[in-house]
C-alpha cells in the first residue's frame, strides 16, 4: 500500500487551524493503536513483509521530516542524523535507506526515543503551522495533506502487522478482546446489474479534496454489461469451495497460484488452524471458530480468483467496481468500527462495499491514460510499483473511513495474504 | 509462449490432403531448424528457461501424441510408457510429468530415440488422416492445427534457446554463418497519429483461419487520441540510453526493475559485452560488433519501460498497437528470412511492426471480456498464465510468417530476455 | 558451546547450603550481565546463531524446570505450558521445539514475563534445596552442577550476543563505557618447548570436581617434540598478514575457508571497519581504534588456520595445548576482569592460556577413546555435534574463571567468528 | 577424492618404455570405461558433484598438459588457448577456471573434439617420453605418475558419475549388464583383536612405489586395544537398523546427521526404492532387488555412524583400520573384477578390506605430523581439503587395484552418499 497525491491536483485546506487539528488527530490515533502493545510487540518483523510496530511509528514521523521540516523549516536539524537511513522505507532519490530485511534486527532506537522522536516531530510541524506565513503554509499543506493520507495507511498496516506478530507466537495474544453475539446469516447473495458503455473513472477533483496520483486523471472507461454481487463471499461459501477440493483441483488455478498452494502448502486462508474438525482463525480479538456468516478474509488473489472459478464466476474489474461503488455512501464497518474484523452483511441490496476486506479485483495495476507521478522523491511513492501488482478496492475493517473512497487503489502482489483482503464476485451480463 | 486455438471458433481446412502437406511442413521445418546442432547441443539447460533442443523435438511429438492420437486412433499405444511423463511440459490434467528444472538432466532417450519418436509420430499422423472417416478427420484437422500452430512456437523457442545454449559457452561457436553488409541507417523515428474512440481488438473469425483462445473473442476497446512511432528504437538510441546513465538512474525504472538491475548487474541488453571499448553482441552468426542501426533486442520490460521513461514517452498498449498494425501486411524480416537476427528499418513511414523483435507493451496479459478457455487439458494452454506477464506484440525474426497476425498475444514475465525482444515507442497525442 | 557432565563421573558437593548458595550467585550473575540492555536489546536475533538474551535467560530456566523441578519435585507443575516448547534449544528427547531460526520473532513472552519465570525457577530450586531427602539432594545436586555449568556457558553467549546485536546497528550503542590506558607492546613472541612422548590428556576426576562428558574418559595421547607460543598473536601481527595480502593469496588457505573469504567478502577480522585508513572495532564499550598491542580477536578458524600458514608455523593440537596449559593456574583476563575484551601480554613466559581468546586448535571436535555420553536427553548435550566443528581451548574475557579449566573442550564449526576466538601458534620441534 | 603425490618421496621408475606402456594402459582404461556411453550420456550433470564424463576425460588430459607438457616440452602449444578455463578443476594458483556447477551446461567441446584432445595429449606425453633427455625423463616420470595416480582417481569418479546420471532418469538404462547368481549368506560377523600400543601408520617409502603426499610422513601413533570386525555390515544388517527405526531415532544420530535426514527425506541408502514391498536398487547392471548377503552401500557418513551406534560399536579410526588392514593383500572385488558392485563375503577371517566398498571411519581428514604439500599448484591437490571432511579406507568395486594401498587416505565430506561407501564395525577391546 503505497500512494501519494497529486499536489498539482489538490486542493488543500489552507485554514492552518484546521489543519493543525486534523495533523493532532491523526497523529494521536497512531499512538493510540499502538496503546495495547507491550514494548516487545514493537521490535519484531517475523516476515519481510511486517514491520515492526516502533519502525512504522518512526517512519510516519521520518515523511514529515524529510518532506516538510527539511524542506521548509528554516534552520531545521533533523532529530537523529541516523534516523533518515533507518526509517526510509524505499524513496532512493532520498537516499540510501536500512535494508527492509533488518528492520526486525534493529533493537534500538527503544519504543521511548521513538515515542519521543514523534513527539519532537508533530511539536515542530505544529510549531511550523503556527508561525509560518501564507504560502508556506500553503505548501505545508499539501504536503501535510499527503503525509496524513500516509499516515492512516500505516495506521492500517499497524493493524495487520501486529496481527501478524501476535499469530506468529504460540503464546495467542489478545490484542483487544471483545464480545461477540453470534451472527446472522447474511441475506442470500443478490446481484446488481448494470448496463454497459462508456463509463468514467478516477478521482474527480473538488475542493479541499485529496487523492492519490495513481487515482488521475479521471478518465473514460468502457464497460460491457455486468453483474455484481451484492455482498462480499462469506466463510460459509468458501468452506464450500474447499470442501469441494478447491485446493486441490489445479483446473480452478492460475498457473503462479497453484505452484504457490503447492510450494507453501496452502489448503485454507490465513489463520486458519482445524482443531477437531472445527475450522478456527486467530483474530485480533484471539483465536475463534470460524463463523460462516463472515465475510472470508486473508485470502490471495489467487484465491480468490480461484474461487470465483470454481463459482462459475469472475472477479469484477477495478472500473465495474468503482462503477458501482461511486454512488454508494462511504460507510461501514471500517477502523472506526473498532472491531478490526470483517462483518456478516445485514442487509439486502449493495451491503459491504466499503470497509470489512478490500476486495480483490480482476485488474492489474497499472498507470491510467496520461498518468503523471509527482516530481522528486514522492514520485516514487506509488507510481513506481505498477509492475506485477493487482488492485483492491473497498477499504477494510482496519482502513479509517476518511481515508477511503470509490476512485481509491490499493495494490498487492497476488500471493499476499496478510491485509484484511476478500472478494466479491462478478459476471458478464 | 503458451497459446492455444478456440475450437469453437476454429474453421479448420478439412481436406486432408492439404492438412496432411502442411503437417509434413511444419514437421520438416522443425529439424531443418536442428540441422547444424551437434548431438551434444541437443542435451543442455544452461537455465530453466532454456529447454533442450531434443525436448523440444520430443515434446511437440508428444503433443500430437496425447492429445491426437491418443484420443483419435483406436488402439493406438504410445512409443514409449514413459515419454508422457518425460515431455508432458505443464498440462497438470494430462497426468504427471517431469520437473522443468531437470529436462538438462536427462542424457536418455538418445537424439536418436527422439529423432525415432518424432518418425513415429508424424507417420501415425499422416496414416490418421489417409484412413480416417470423415468425422475423425474434422475433429482431428482442429487437433492437428493447434498442434502446428504449438510447433511453430517451438520454432522459435528452438532458435531462442539454441542462442542462449551456444552463448552460455566460452567457445562461441557459430550456428548459421552469414555475410553482413554494413547496414544503412534507418530513416529518422517518425510518428503515426491515430484518433481515439471505440476500436475492435482480437480475432476475427474467418474461413480457415487460426487463432488461439487468448485473442477472443473480439471485443470493443476504448483508444484515446495516440501517436505509434514508425520504426523501432536502435541499438544506436539504446546506447545514448545507456551513456545517460540509464543503468544508474533508478527514477527512471519500476521498483521490481531497480531491483532485478541490481541483483543481476545488468548494465547492457543480454548477449552484449564490452571488449576494448566497442559493444559486442553474441548473435546465431557469432560475435558481431552492435551495429546501431539495427532494432535493440533482448531486452526486458522493465529496459523498455525505462528506456521510453528515459525518451519522454511510453510503451504502446496492446491495443493501440494492434490498432496500428492491423491494417498492414503481415511481411518484414521473420523466420524465412533466414536471418535470425533483427534488421534496420529500410524505408519510411510504418516500418517493423512484424518481424524483428518482439515488442513489449505497456499492457498486463489478461483475459479479454467473455474468455473462455477450451474444456480439458488444452484449456491450460494459455488460460492459467494471465497474471504477473506483460504482453509483446507483432513477431520477430524467429517467429513463422503464417504464424503471426495483429491480434496474436505473446506474453512473458518483465524480467525475461532470452526472446528476440524489443520495443516501439507511443505517446498521448 | 554445548557441553555436559557426566554424572557418573561427578563427585558432587552434597552440602546443599553452598549449593544454594553457588545456585543463587550463578543465577544473579546472568541477570547483572543483562542489567544494562535495554528491553528491546533482549528481543532481536540479527543472525540465526545469535539468540535473543531473553531467551538465554529463559533457557537457561527451563534447564532446571525441565531436568530438575520435573524431575525431582513430585506435583511440580511447569510454570507455563508453552515455554518448554519455546525454551527447549535442541534436545529432540524432550520434545518438539520452536524452531531457532524464529527465536528473533517471538514478542511475548515479555522481558518482565522471563524474568518472572526466571525468579519463579529460582525459588523452587531452592525449596527443592531446603526442603528435600539426602538421596533427592544427591540427585539434585548432580543436575544443579550441570544446570549452573551450562549457565556459565550462556554467560558467556549473553556477552557476545549481546555484542552482536548492538554491532548490528548503525547506532553504535556502548554496553559498559570503560576506560582505556593505551597499552604496552606485549614481550617478543617466545617459544615453550616441549618433549613428545605419551601424555594423558582429558579431566582428572577428583572430589567435587566437575567436567563435561566430552572431556572424558583421561586418556593417554602421543605427542612429538613440540613448540608453542608464549603468547597469543596480535592485531599488529595480523595486520602485517593483511598488509602482506592475506586475504587475496588463496594459497594460504584451506578450500572451504577461500571459499568462504570470497562468498562472504572477508577481508579483516569480523567487526572491524576502515575508517580513514585506521582500522576501527566495535567492542562492548563502543567503537574504538584496533591496538596493535591487544589479541586479535573474531577470527574464523579459517582465518586462524591461514594466518598460522603465512607466518610458517601452524595452530597445535587440542592436546599440545592442554599438556601446555595444565599445569598453568586457570588466571588471566577472564569474565571478571570486568572488560569483557582481550588485552596485551605483559610478561615473559607463558601468557594468556586462559582467558582473552578461545584459541583455536587444529584438532577436530572427535570423541575420546571409550567417551559415553549421559542416558537421556542431556545425552544430547555435547555428543551429537561431534561433526565438522573444530576444538578451542583456553576460555575468554567472557568466561566465568571457575567456568574453564586445561581440559575444557570449546567447540564451533570453523566459520563462526563472533565468540572471542583467537590463536596461538605452535610449530614442531 | 582429490589426492596428490609427495615427489620428493618418490622413487619412480625412470625407464621410460615401461613408463610410457603404463601410462598407454592408463589412458586406454579410461576410454574403455566410457566405452557403453551414448554420445548424451557424457554431457549431463545431475547434482553439482556429478561431473559429464567428458568433463572427466578432458580434465585429466589437462592435467597433463598442464603440469607436464607445458613445463617440460619446449615450445609446447596447448590443444585450444580456452581448455584450461574449461578443464582445470580446483587449482587456483593455475589460472581461472569455469564454474563447477556449469559443467553440464557446456554442449561444446563436442565428445568427439574431446577424444582428439585426449589423443593430442596422449601423443605429446609418448613423444616426450620417446625424445627427452635423462633429466627431464626423470622429471618427467614424476608427474606423468602423478597424472596417472589422479587418472585412476577420475576412473572411479566416472563410473560413480555414469552411476548417478543413469539412475536420475526414469528410463533406467543398463550400463553393463551381467548374470547374477544368488549369493551365499556370509560367514557370520567376527571380530580381530589388536593390542594397543604405538604403531606405525603412514606410507612407507620404498623404490618406485607412489603416494600421495596427505599419506606422508610416515610416523607413530597411539592404539588402543581394539577388535576389528572381520567383514563389511551387509545389506540384511542394514535393513535391521531400518526395520528398527533406525531413520526415525534421533538418539542415533548425530546432529548434523539428523538435520539432514530431515532435510533429504532420506530413509533408506542411495539409490533404493521400496517397489510393492520390497527394496531395489539401481546398480550399473540395472535395478535389482537388493540381496541382504551384500554389503551396504551409497550410505553417508551420518548413516554409518548411526548404524554403529544402533548397533552398540563404533567405527574404526583410520589407524584402527590401517593397522589392521596393512599386512593384508591388496586383493578383492576391485575394479579388475568388472562387477562395478559390492559382493558378498565368502570366508572366515579377515574379509573385504580391500574392494567393495570404501570404508567410513570415524576420523576427520587432517594433516599428519609434519605434512608439508607439494609446492606450487600441484600443492592444492589434497592439503586444501583438510576440513570438515572424513577419511575412508579401503578402496571399492571401482577402484583400479594398482591403486589403493593400507595407506591410502579417500576423504569426502560426511553427507556424500554417491561414491561406493560403505562401513565395517569396531569397538573397544
Amino acid at each position: 500500500m503505497n500512494q501519494q497525491p497529486v499536489s498539482s491536483a489538490l486542493l488543500v485546506s489552507q485554514d492552518a487551524n484546521a489543519l493543525a487539528e486534523r495533523f493532532r488527530g491523526v497523529r494521536a490515533r497512531t499512538e493510540a493503536i499502538c496503546a495495547p502493545l507491550e514494548t516487545e510487540d514493537y521490535v519484531v518483523q517475523p516476515i519481510i513483509d511486517v514491520s515492526p510496530p516502533k519502525w512504522h511509528l518512526a517512519h510516519t514521523s521520518w515523511f514529515f521530516e524529510n518532506f516538510l521540516l527539511s524542506e521548509l523549516q528554516p534552520g531545521y536539524e533533523r532529530f537523529h542524523p541516523l534516523y533518515a537511513y533507518l526509517f526510509n522505507s524505499y524513496y532512493i532519490l532520498s537516499g540510501k535507506f536500512h535494508p527492509r530485511v533488518d528492520r526486525g534486527n534493529l533493537s534500538r532506537p527503544t519504543v521511548a526515543d521513538v515515542y519521543r522522536y514523534r513527539e519532537h516531530v508533530t511539536d515542530r510541524v505544529l510549531d511550523l503551522l503556527a508561525s509560518a506565513d501564507e504560502a508556506t503554509i500553503a505548501r505545508a499543506a499539501e504536503i501535510i495533506t499527503l503525509g496524513l493520507n500516509h499516515e492512516e495507511q500505516h495506521q492500517e498496516l499497524l493493524l495487520t502487522d501486529i496481527k501478524y506478530i501476535l499469530s506468529s507466537n504460540p503464546l495467542e495474544s489478545v490484542f483487544k478482546a471483545r464480545d461477540i453475539a453470534p451472527a446472522q446469516p447474511p441475506p442470500p447473495l443478490g446481484w446488481l446489474d448494470f448496463a454497459g458503455g462508456i463509463a468514467e473513472a478516477g478521482y474527480v477533483k473538488h475542493d479541499d479534496g485529496f487523492c492519490f496520483d495513481n487515482e488521475l486523471p479521471r478518465h473514460r472507461v468502457l464497460l460491457n454489461d455486468y453483474r455484481i454481487a451484492t455482498r462480499l463471499v462469506t466463510n460459509g461459501e468458501y468452506v464450500a469451495f474447499m470442501a469441494d477440493g478447491g485446493y486441490e483441483r489445479p483446473e480452478l488455478w492460475l498457473s503462479d497460484g497453484w505452484a504457490t498452494v503447492q510450494s507453501e502448502g496452502w489448503r485454507s486462508p490465513l489463520y486458519w488452524e482445524n482443531r477437531d474438525g472445527d475450522w478456527h482463525s486467530f483474530t485480533l480479538a484471539g483465536v475463534r471458530k470460524v463463523d460462516a456468516n463472515e465475510p472470508v478474509v486473508h485470502v490471495s488473489h489467487y484465491e480468490a480468483d480461484a474461487y470465483a472459478r470454481w463459482a462459475g464466476k469472475r472477479l469484477p474489474s477495478e472500473f465495474e467496481w468503482e462503477h458501482a461503488a461511486e454512488s454508494l455512501p462511504v460507510a461501514g464497518n471500517l477502523y472506526e468500527s473498532g472491531i478490526y474484523h470483517p462483518a456478516p452483511a445485514t442487509a439486502d441490496g449493495p451491503a459491504q462495499f466499503y470497509g470489512d476486506v478490500w476486495e480483490w479485483t480482476q485488474s492489474a495495476y497499472l498507470p491510467y491514460p496520461g498518468f503523471k507521478p509527482l516530481p522528486g522523491a514522492v514520485g516514487e511513492y506509488n507510481g513506481k510499483f505498477m509492475s506485477s501488482q493487482m488492485v483492491l478496492r473497498g477499504g477494510s475493517c482496519a482502513t479509517p473511513a476518511k481515508h477511503v473512497r470509490a476512485s481509491y487503489r490499493n495494490f498487492f502482489q497476488p500471493f499476499h495474504r496478510w491485509q484484511f483482503m476478500g472478494l466479491r464476485l462478478a459476471e458478464d451480463a
